[in-house]
């Protein structure tokens, strides 16, 4: 759950706060639902009505959320100060006490929840919450590879998490060995496997391959780029590597950001979408377009649908209205 | 009636909308009545509080609306979901069985209406909507042109109205040969007459050429072409085309774009202002100002004095703060 | 969808509205899918963003909304402005061109959707809208008669339904005679078989009596009657009739109305989860402590769960904070 | 003007705040207007975008606003907290240097706007201001008596006014003079010819009888009597005295007050409309239910049509839904 | 920090809420320095905006808030649904591993902070948040002891609070040795000394006595008694024992409650004002009477000066506007 | 005190606005005190609950208010419509009356409130507003001269103050003449000296010297120039002379600007900071990025801490999300 002051105010001008439920995954559950894949959300709520507000928030999209769980803890939350141009959004968090730091792994039936899954979609905040959601997780990858599922990852690897006694890059190692696309960079390469590659193209190209050879079940790696001139704008870009052979999409500018949490999220949705409808490269490209669009949707999830999406792809950025 | 959700938010993530009375020709009596016109506005609201909501808006721009009907048809409305950077604002329309599409021609005094009138404004919206918005505008362009009241056309032809079994581009052939000005261009063209011109400045001259040519009455030609580089960034400038004559106003860039619905309203206002008040080169450029600052002014309308219009056509754009 | 001013403002006094998604069926599948029943919900929406943010709202209540067809027609939607006190709420309808007036009735298929069920819920207000839905509405009933289903019909009857060409109360009297559970009283009654009684509890029962001579599938009448003594202080009362018996619930009283939109429906849908609960008294008092607590609920819909409905039936009225 | 913060918020809690256009007079104006009658307003407002947007409100009621006037100082406003139950409302005033105390006594033509008038209404609030106002006022009443218009006065003594050097009830006494009718009880009876008559029927009647013998341009005096039990709840009544016959309407209460600014003015609006359409018992009623209802509307403004205040009058007050 | 759906919505209505600072021992502290006493507030906030933004509230009414320490914890919050008639508000904490909950009792310098105080005031929430609050409470509590400082308690006895392995009833008793007031009555004394005394004013004497045995530091017990008849209607009253003396308030009736939440603060603070201020059956009249007039208060925070208090305590109830 | 239209509106097209209490020297002190300076604020507030709105605002930002004085006049305010792009703001005064214009110059203690002062900050508002403004300032500038103290001054001349008598740059010269760093450039010394420099830098350089012989006082000068390119784009860069020596600070650009109010002051305090904790040349880029922030926050007011301008200040402007 997010809150943040209406107007971007910040918070101590504030009387009034909007709230959005969101979180890494739940982002991408939603968005692929909106691009109306069938799609399953398992996680914890509080047994209360935060709770279930939350679960009608995630019933609207069309997420199947019969696999969340309600415990007694509260729903974890953070707030977020919209930053603008040269002052940037700031974040508070409150989440490692909550409901999903205290899912219970052995409530999850992992065998009924995966039966006739493509794909199994995993971030690095997951395992960094808490011991318990760890152990939740893991026993769900073990699943998914048992039944030749497709596991992407997204290590986002947070300095702020990690509390619990277990080192951040040795348990996404030990997760990612289940896993088969990468969704990262240079960056998580570097965090993950100890190196210390450049942010240029070349490098992303050595350090995928370097990655690959320590992590072989990984096939396929997707990053986006983003290059920030302010808060209020922005531009990304896509890079994949598969096997050798390195691609690329097109940049796109936006330069009125309505929202940038989540990009992250609308990329790995679209590009999950992507690998489900269309050829590798192309995927990326749409994954791309995802995440561009998404700068310009309030709250952490892309609600544009797939059509509004291959707009932006074929190059439609000009702002005619759609009567 | 537009009803919008606040704050950018797309309709499905909202539980409040705002809202604003307008359409195309209110936008224009709007606009001249704020740059202190006298204007009359024609047409036919529900007989409801939503009805009454509208009277007491379009009062308190100093339209006279004596000569709006009640009848016990909805108002028609429209939603606009406003877009931003590369996503499109959408509309989704509600009007065409609304208390205007089923306005009484017969109710409608246009002798007295127009007694004393020097400009007579109407658009091609009116007539696609109903065929008594049809045989009333018609009355109303006969009874004008009788009294060689000067009469200015807007096509804005639609293809999602003419539902009721007539053919749009007759109707308006029709209907604009009672007409003397057009505002309108390359596309409108087109459209009416069935060319294929590109939109360069040499094809807008030659379109116009030919246009005199099958539709004599219309002695003047000015057009507003817009760049739009995406939803919150645009720039506009004006053509004109008077009787072989070819004129052009400055350009002018909007990078934040606040609102563009009703910015072609707001040029037609701006210029049948400056056609009242200057020569046609200057209510040409007069008129581009009007839609450049439209473009910061939320709902349909144009809520800028003239004055405000003048310092933008004398280039006052820094944003100088008026103490 | 409904549209109301915020804040008890009058319309001309505003800029913006709140909405809700409902609809008297609506109500009634939504609230007792907030008390955990499974449910289905038959309609049809604008084929927009509109549309689309009515199916979000619909499925955030957890109702199953795949047999929700999706048209070109505008979605059905109302004006409401909130009365208090000695003022009068006011309601401008527009509906009998949207979405639900158009929908196919050969495009829903009743025998699937009716697998298993053991409550079809109907109420006047539907055939009373076009044809189209008339004859979508029959074929359901008589498919919901061979299965054996138990059929509830809220009649609703409204003079400013019925445009297209059949009288009210035959039609009403057709499909009745399909159904087996009135919700209804003197009324009601009155309007449908044309009667004169009174509103007193003898009168209702010999209206009861009366009714079920001439509709005799019907076997149970429930009706909440309502003492209205200002726009925002109510006081309810549920009676019913099964086969010769009489028996009523204590009145229940709500000093500050805060929504009386969708009280009846929330009569039903408390008396529909009763029925399927409890036995028939205790299901008429589950239904008036329903119809009594949603005065306290925004919007049409009462969200509240079955737990603090019993908590108003078994008298903890008093405002103490839950925990 | 006034401003208040939102939702029954102290101000120091608020970042927000409503704001209405409103004045004793102008309320009345405007409740006439929303009544259908014709009528014209006399005053001054700021020439800059606050008085703009003061005319464009004033418009929208189908006031004649040509006869306001504009200068180069601020427009008076006041500040309101809205009070609730056993806490009482509060108000700050900033009006005694605005555009209104500064109006030009020489710039009215009153000749010209009083042509054709049968009534003109006015208060003590205007000669306390300033004595610009006095004069302007003065000058108006002269006009008005010499055409034997019926000349209303609500005398509105209020001891923080009277700052630029006259006696308040000396000057009301000089201006009561031209008047015809009082509207006003017991209250302002002593404060403007010095007696001590206590509030009950009898001594309003000797009131009554004292004043009229001592200012015998007045022929009738018509009050509304309120009995406030709480912020949120009232009770009022009318009482008229005629030339020696006293009568009074019933009382009504209200239960639930959204708003109690104003509702003098509803009554003396209603009580004009009533003497302009039924005989003077009537009206009184008709005045007393005007105020009832305005005790439900926001704002200081009764916008409530002469058909919804006949409803009240006619005992209509249960909160059934007008659809 | 709370946080409540704004307009009475439910939460899986709303998508913004409004918050406020509060809490227990801080609302007691802004009402007593919003009637201009000095106060200084102990506590813990989270060292981010929110904390920030907390610090900036307490400021705000005038508290010292140099001895309220900042750690890496989130601030402690709650959601709150408000009710309204037969509909209860409720309450969902995030509260038990918070800022306060993790308070460093060692970083409190308590002789400092109590130089020259006259009161010391403690609820029992404190020390069921965490051991940590409990020993920084009770490291307080002994060095005001030694000082002769007064010191009120509010046991505030929550069973959901008290996780830390310790029993409630035992802290309690051990804290409340320290403690020479009482603010509490039957309930509260049942639940500490474990008696069962009914609720009627004899049992409360009853209750008194025995309390002051088994706790003989305490001197004086002062109570409210709230007879709710609905969420939105209360009635107070006051009731005190000193020594063997019983003495009560007048009875108060708050027909439209705002916000329920904090009146036993209100009362708290109201009573020592009037400890301070005036004798104690006037004390307890005002406590009595700064809870009735806080249920007219949005937020926690009872805002009212006393003198507006003091109005309610002389019987001005009636709505009259303070101009 | 400051009131503008939400959401960008006009004024007309709105019913509520936002508030914020600021004005220029205030604006300067709650930056000083968000930045942790020891601030100290002279000012009179209105004597009712606008006033103590104010000073709970003031407290909140952790300024010493206990030297402001109430009394009967109302608080001063302005009303500003926001400009977005081409259009510019709108500002409409109302303070020449208000409580600050009627200060009590013999109530201020300058001598306690200077005591151990290091800074004292003045602008040109103060003594154009009123004479009571002019004495009250001039008697703290002797004091604060007495003393030793540095005395800044933001010369702000403004044409529409100055009406009660006094030449607007005689009385600075005056005042000026006790100051020892002018924030200020071309166009303020041009205003105060009469001469015409031209806006570059070498006309900067020669306008500083001719300041300095002139009013040899003051030591130090730093000007920042704001290159407005729309009312939403700025582009800010600070210049500083020093006894013959010229240094500046880098351009920085604000593409998205929210609030242009209050960065001249936000300049100021930034200056006032920097020259407290740095050298001189640091102090004035301090100021500058202070100011360019200051562009992206609601309000008057420069909310943001030391640490965030110094993120501006060393390059950290890409939006990067502060977790």
């Amino acid at each position: 759950m997010r809150l943040s002051p209406a107007n971007n105010r910040m918070m101590r001008q504030s009387h009034e706060m909007e709230f959005f439920f969101g979180g890494t995954e739940l982002n991408v559950a939603a968005s692929l639902a909106t691009m109306d894949c069938e799609v399953t959300h398992v996680s914890a709520v509080s047994d209360d009505f935060v709770g279930e507000s939350a679960l009608s928030a995630i019933r609207s999209y069309g997420i199947d959320a019969t696999h969340i769980a309600k415990n007694k803890h509260p729903l974890g939350l953070y707030f977020l100060e919209v930053g603008s141009s040269v002052r940037a959004s700031r974040i508070a968090y409150n989440r490692l006490n909550g409901s999903f730091a205290n899912i219970n792994p052995d409530m999850i039936d992992w065998e009924k929840i995966l039966q006739g899954a493509e794909y199994f979609h995993w971030t690095g905040i997951t395992p960094g919450i808490s011991e318990n959601a760890y152990l939740a997780l893991k026993k769900g990858l073990q699943t998914a590879n048992e039944k030749g599922i497709e596991i992407t990852v997204d290590p986002a690897y947070r300095s702020n998490l990690w509390k619990y006694g277990k080192e951040g890059f040795e348990v996404l190692k030990e997760l990612i060995s289940y896993s088969t696309i990468l969704i990262g960079g240079v960056n998580e390469i570097n965090e993950i496997i100890g190196t210390e590659f450049a942010s240029d193209k070349e490098s992303f190209i050595a350090a995928s391959k370097e990655f690959q050879k320590q992590m072989p079940s990984v096939k396929k790696i997707f990053d986006k780029v983003r290059i920030g001139t302010s808060a209020s704008s922005q531009t990304t870009q896509g890079r994949g590597w598969i096997q050798g052979t390195y691609f690329e999409s097109e940049s796109i500018e936006i330069l009125q950001v309505v929202d940038r949490i989540g990009t992250g999220d609308a990329f790995a949705a679209g590009l999950i979408y992507g690998l489900l409808n269309f050829d590798d490269e192309k995927a990326l490209k749409f994954g791309n377009a995802a995440c561009a669009i998404k700068h310009t949707v309030s709250g952490d999830i892309n609600l544009c649908s797939a059509s509004d999406i291959l707009d932006v792809l074929n190059g439609d950025k000009g702002g005619r209205i759609k009567r």
